[in-house]
């Protein structure tokens, strides 16, 4: 039986000073902290139960260790695993507890060199009694958090020099779907929106322009829960002397979004609200081409990005 | 390769005066009219690619004919019309375009009387150009259909006097997980809450405490973008005379609602904002105690429920 | 000239547990501490510039000191107090300071008992800087006070044996003007929703229907950003463990509503979003029937008040 | 005694192409029409109970015709002409009923051009029964108008080559007072916003660089009813291929915003949310300088702006 993908899990950032890029990602943003441990700090948003969505490490310079994808079982781990040596790709194991609250996992990277991580099994810790939300089905209490902490992990942007050759690497070897595209007038790709679990876009496959550039990761998405939400973010960050790179909402995906950067690694998360769901088994990509609207954000600007390599 | 669900398909109500149901169904509720054929009139609402997720038609009296299910495949109606019938139960198949825009499907009832449909395919009718998206990911323009219309079906809620058999019956032969479940202080469970899909709570199957009652629909619920629209829809059904039965947030689900009944047909439909999505494939069931909240509704009340047999 | 009136300014009130409601003015409902004087802590909500909007001391019992309108202008202060005293109400003039970051005052009661202050001057202090907004129109940043702490004083709700003659005193002898009205189905008059400002309501004159009733204060509204954030308030008070007594929108006023009260003093709080403002010289008053509505309500339900007298 | 203003009233605009224009104003926008007389169309939004707050003319080019603002009484009008034609200026008395649905007025120009009129009597149409409120304090309901319709005109930009002086002749003559001012860092002041009741900015005057160019008008902000709002009012301006100059909010005023533009006539509407009001008779002016702020939007962006002339 073929293994298969369930959905983005996390991401493992690095930055240059641990402490000040805790002011953005926990001050700011409102990542609540669940764990330190060899270094790195490990952190969800208040609707999340999984252990983390977030881990960060300090390091030389800003990079990307590694982005973690949770398969749909435990039986997957192994047969991705087969699957990926056949193709000749470098396959490491972690052990369970290498990466705290985590079961155990692998590596590897893409061709172009995305490292990326499968896990299936993670830990759900309860969140801390005096943030804990009454509602079982929640873990943190909405009015005990950062007034501006987005609910969950939603999606990441990734840039490639080969972004269509991974896009399609990527749904060949690793289970995922189209769920958009969008095309340049000049016929070329520049994004492929691909979808673990079929239901929400969760990685955006972007071309990089500079054919020597290193596969490298735009931003990380965490989900709000309104477009006012988006406002408060906004004016959240400005309060706190973050930059804020966009402002509005995309056509492709439907969300809206604010940019805002961590000004001592450059890692941006993106405060994304609106949105759609795909409920249809018969899903059929939706091919934008640039003639298709007159500007590719349906309302604001994405103002200039900055990736992070891995 | 067992046979897969996948999600809430539609619902296929019966009205004694269809026009007059419309008022409520078009009118107030805003779901937009894709096709009238047999005496049917199939309805979608302004965020759904697929043909319908309402129909209506005219009867004696109010009633539900079926909740439709869409199965994960094509071959998996075959498997569950197998599995079915070796269970005893009778399975009826449904030729393609009997129920407009629809492939063929399966009708059976489950082993206490409800009606079930399941499908595959189905169609993806464009909407009409006047009131078409630019958006090539969304069908209707939002600025074009009704100001209160929701977004996409969302879930049932069934009531049945042996529910929690139900509830296991629905698990055990069609692919239902249980996301939430109720027990009140007697211990006796009052409402198991199970999804197709793992995403989202998909039916509601809630104990009739009259032992002799037929089993019946309470209410068909519709996503809405916020909770400002649970406002604006409920003082929308005021404006049109439409009856309300309840407006707040339940915590199961953590979906805020606002109840709308048509007054001909008692047929409910629940605008339902908030919530939460599940994307983990380890999860545990919610499992609630009655002395775990000092109201099951965590803002507001839900009034008397007015139920539809079958 | 005749003295004018402004605004609702603040309100003074009394609990018999002052660090117990603390819990609730402060950590419940988000109001900032700006000074603690004489044993009166005052607090204002995270938009207002003036001292302060609501002020709690400790008594034997829970009651009101006094309700506190600003007036146009420093000469109104003597132009009321020598009306009033002309009408045989006995005035007492409150030095500079003796109410902490205020300038003189009159106190008064109603003929029915209603203690009043009458105040002018009012100091602006600044937020402390780890709390204060970059934005010079605003006090406090949103992002660095509780999450649901509404914005500012909007209006207070009074009960009084003799409401429909204490609404015409204050229209008569206080500058308010009549904004909208309520008559029950049997011609009396249930409640005047009277303005000092003429911009939206500020007062409303509720009938006591127990004639020996001494007169009450229901409760004191503060503005809400959106309809969003009365859910989140009442979400934020179910966390809080604070019982909420009503939740949905009025008709009167158009307000929406989450009425939140202090278990120690029964003190309530409503968080009040939507409304409307009145630009309009030539406003006639809105004149209500109780057979213009079904439902006094517009959406949700007002529970069991709880009145707390002077 | 001084004569007094009260607040914007409406806007008298100007279109080479009336019919094309109203699918703008009408259609996009959602203004509802009053009454058509002497090829005027006159307008107002679905919580305004005024006749008009915009009327559209035809004419050889764009142009604007007057603001229009209420005054606090009859005698305010007669104040008024008497203090302007004191100071030189010249004053035409138009009768009532001249502007459809008002009482008699007074137009004069500004020392630099800008052409106002004052009134005071507006009658008050009651919206037509197919569309009116159930809700005695709302003209139309909201589920019966244009899903974005904004609900009630908000203030004007103007520019001119004299802002300064334009803004003080305002505050001395006609009764205006700062609310806000905004100092470049060479400390030229680029606007100030002025507003007519005290609670709310009703004119940014804004400096215009070009020392040669008449007194314009830059765009008529309607309100909307939050930031949620601003995000449909964009995508609805996309949906109705309606140009869309800016979108964000600003930090002056704090109003959110979305700039939509009738391409026939370049008139600009801006949908306007969030903001503040002033409750203070001691109000002491913003006064914002250019190195208070990184951006002086708080978010997003302003693009270019269209401004029309008289």
């Amino acid at each position: 039986m073929a293994p298969e993908l369930h959905s983005l899990g996390h991401v493992a950032l690095e930055t240059p000073d641990l402490e000040e890029s805790l002011y953005f990602f926990e001050g700011a943003v409102g990542l609540e902290e669940v764990e330190r441990a060899g270094g790195t700090v490990y952190m969800r948003a208040p609707d999340e139960f999984a252990h983390h969505s977030l881990s960060l490490a300090e390091a030389d310079a800003a990079g990307v260790d590694h982005v973690g994808w949770q398969t749909a079982d435990e039986a997957s781990l192994e047969g991705f695993a087969d699957h990926l040596e056949a193709e000749g790709i470098d396959v490491r194991w972690v052990e369970a507890g290498e990466e705290a609250g985590q079961g155990e996992a692998i590596r590897f990277a893409t061709p172009t060199g995305h490292r990326f991580e499968l896990f299936y099994h993670v830990e759900k810790p309860d969140a801390p009694a005096e943030k804990r939300s009454k509602l079982k089905n929640k873990s943190y209490a909405a009015c005990k958090t950062n007034p501006v902490a987005p609910r969950r992990i939603d999606h990441v942007q990734i840039w490639d020099a080969e972004a269509l050759e991974l896009a399609r690497w990527m749904c060949e070897h690793l289970d995922f779907r189209v769920q958009e595209s969008w095309e340049d007038a000049d016929g070329s790709r520049w994004g492929t929106f691909v979808s673990a679990n079929g239901v929400k876009i969760e990685a955006a496959v972007i071309q990089d322009d500079d054919a020597t550039a290193p596969p490298k990761l735009n931003h990380v998405a965490y989900k709000v829960g309104s477009n006012d939400d988006i406002f408060a973010a906004a004016g959240a960050m400005r309060e706190m002397e973050i930059p804020v790179d966009g402002f509005g909402q995309h056509a492709i995906s439907r969300g809206s979004f604010c940019y805002a950067r961590d000004p001592v690694s450059d890692h941006t998360i993106e405060f994304n609200g609106a949105g759609y769901l795909v409920f249809d088994p018969e899903w059929e990509p939706v091919r934008w081409q640039e003639a298709d609207l007159i500007d590719r954000q349906w309302a604001g600007q994405h103002g200039g990005s900055v990736n992070v390599p891995y």
